[in-house]
């Protein structure tokens, strides 16, 4: 990772006309660019501010364009994908997060030229490394919060998503921690309603949590959603930490750039980061963002835990992406600040999965939440986590699970209940 | 417009599974829904916070998934597009927008159901305008502070986009300030950088805006781009207000939604709301947000001008979209709390399409903001600013451009020159 001078992007391009015409219209709307020539423009300051086109390889030709609106030249023209590298002078914005936003990911995707535009992935100078955070707590942090080493935190949700009260929502984290559960998170749906009011439930869940940790000197780490508006965030970061909780939680779409810029300055609790909202960045193959790049603005900004989806998962995103985005948190950004988020593993997890993820991942630096994995094992929750935490040794001593399931009866019960 | 007790959320949703079980499956994810039976749940819980479908109808049948990714019930099953509204209880999250946002744009779009789902409109009960300032100035403030009645605001943008200095910058706009402009921008790349920084930029501008204002008794309306971090816009809006300058501009997903909250709290300036990025958000058919949705939330935050693109613009976006967004800025979002915020058209727009705009949006309440529109045109920029006023003078009065032209120089000049 030699410094960077200038910001960098890739992106994925798609194009009926010259990819290199496409790409220099990519340069010049976000940067200098200017359809007639303007009273002032000098040479000089085009060099000085002007995007470059830094590399551009073509590697791919089409039959259609993935997306309506595109033009397209005279005559007959392949539509070719082309993968380009732009760069920006840093003097051009500043080390600026949200101006990096409408730099890199700006009036780009609208352009006429394209049938495709995706952000593959961002370098930055070090200026931003001095700029901004980053996570306060990351992997380090977390375990010792919650008191775990050597293997993932195994984690859940409270479910049903919305519904309960202050006091159900306490009785099933009871539940849970005598299960031996290491973290569990309020759904993203869950915040300050009238039926489970935010104040009530960090108390009566830090009740039991605490208790717990009195008895056994474990403290189960527990995401309370905080996302809100600024004031809110503040004061409910602020009842947990006065409760003893050791954890804030803040869907990153909801809250934005600006809010969560602010959140990482102010918490002195980890940031678990909720994606929600993910699918409508990235979804369409040809469009938006690839979670590489903006995973990192997010981390920058002050995220310790990033979701990821999981192996299998109830959604559309196929395993190889999942792996991709999980290693990416755990890749550093700068050499002397790698801004390191811990990956959150969820959505349809079971103690199958362990060890495709492990071997897949590499590393045990991750959350692995379950919700049926752990609710519906056959013999109950505690059963559940136990399932998990077996499945993980053995994953992570590389024993098949239904060797390690032999004399694990936990285990055992769970491979034969879940499908995946 | 009835009050509404619950929020309302329309979808155009496609998916090989029967819709209805489909859209069963949202409403679970979104509300109360669990895999798995959890200890606790009960009928009257689920019943108090489940989300409803008030309306399923079958609008298409499709040959091939839109998008990739989804799953596909076993054996022949046809690909079917349905608009569905689901229904919220207020009380699963209260009047919160950031909240919103994780209720009806959340973890839907990824759900392997569904081979596209887009978000076409939210509706919101009285609460919302309780909790929301809105729009601060909308269309009288921005009228009253450019000096500008029974007309569209005549703009333009400061191009190019970066590289110009301060005084390069204020020497373009007295220019323009001097051809009659009445609107001018910076363009969103344009934050603080060394080579212009900000405070600079708006002592060098307001100089030439407040000379100018003081010799013809009108200020030019000058959007300085504050987009940054909340201290560095409170600052920077500071600096706006201190010398005399009546607009701030904001990215809006640079800054997102608690930064743009708070924004509109603080703000004692007109909120020029850019949308630079809009594309990742909507460009892809069957996935995303619709306009009429986005722009919702964000003049509930007190947007006061929405940018909604123009008619034959350089972007891929239809005319009819355009349109669409534009009259959804001018309709009241509450009986008794309009929140009307200012559509600003931009995008390759000259003299040829202020009928167009005009017929279509039946409206003048709108900036109508053109680079090089007015740069380019052969007898300089006051002619350019002429030749909009004029076209819209002959829209406004039903006379066709050719005609209004014969005795209006400008105009019939700019009608010699533009394509379109």
């Amino acid at each position: 990772m030699p410094p960077l001078s200038r910001i960098e992007a890739d992106y994925l391009i798609e194009t009926a006309y010259d990819p290199r015409a496409a790409a220099e219209a990519m340069a010049g709307e976000q940067s200098s660019g200017t359809f007639v020539p303007v009273p002032g423009e000098t040479p000089e300051l085009k060099e000085r501010s002007a995007a470059r086109i830094e590399a551009l390889e073509i590697v791919d030709t089409v039959e259609a364009p993935s997306l309506p609106g595109a033009g397209h030249p005279k005559g007959e023209a392949p539509i070719r994908r082309a993968r380009v590298t732009l760069s920006w002078p840093l003097d051009n914005l500043g080390p600026s997060l949200p101006n990096l936003m409408a730099t890199v990911a700006g009036n780009l995707f609208e352009l006429k030229q394209f049938s495709g535009l995706r952000l593959l992935d961002i370098r930055l100078p070090h200026a931003f490394a001095d700029a901004y955070g980053g996570p306060k707590f990351g992997v380090a942090g977390t375990r010792r919060l919650a008191g775990v080493e050597g293997r993932p935190l195994i984690g859940t949700i409270v479910k049903p998503s919305v519904g309960f009260g202050p006091q159900e929502t306490a009785d099933l984290v009871e539940l849970l921690a005598e299960g031996g559960i290491d973290f569990v998170k309020d759904d993203e749906l869950q915040s300050d309603g009238p039926h489970c009011p935010f104040e009530e439930r960090v108390r009566a869940v830090m009740r039991v949590v605490n208790d717990h940790a009195d008895r056994t000197g474990r403290k189960v780490m527990f995401a309370f959603n905080i996302t809100g508006e600024l004031d809110q965030m503040r004061r409910r970061h602020d009842v947990v930490l006065q409760h003893g909780g050791t954890c804030v939680m803040a869907s990153l779409n909801s809250v934005g750039l600006v809010g969560m810029v602010e959140l990482g300055r102010f918490t002195e609790l980890p940031i678990h980061a909720h994606r929600n909202g993910w699918g409508y960045l990235s979804r369409a193959p040809m469009l938006g963002w690839s979670y590489v790049a903006w995973q990192k603005i997010w981390r920058l900004a002050g995220a310790d835990h990033m979701h990821v989806n999981g192996l299998s998962n109830k959604f559309s995103e196929a395993d190889d992406s999942v792996i991709a985005s999980a290693r990416e948190c755990l890749t550093p950004l700068f050499e002397d600040k790698p801004c390191i988020a811990m990956p959150v593993f969820s959505s349809g997890q079971s103690a199958k999965q362990a060890p495709g993820t492990y071997a897949a991942l590499g590393s045990p630096d991750l959350i692995f939440a379950a919700g049926g994995g752990i609710m519906a094992h056959p013999d109950g929750p505690a059963a559940g986590v136990a399932s998990l935490r077996e499945a993980w040794e053995a994953a992570m001593a590389s024993v098949p699970l239904a060797d390690y399931a032999r004399d694990h009866t936990a285990l055992a019960r769970a491979l034969e209940t879940y499908a995946v």
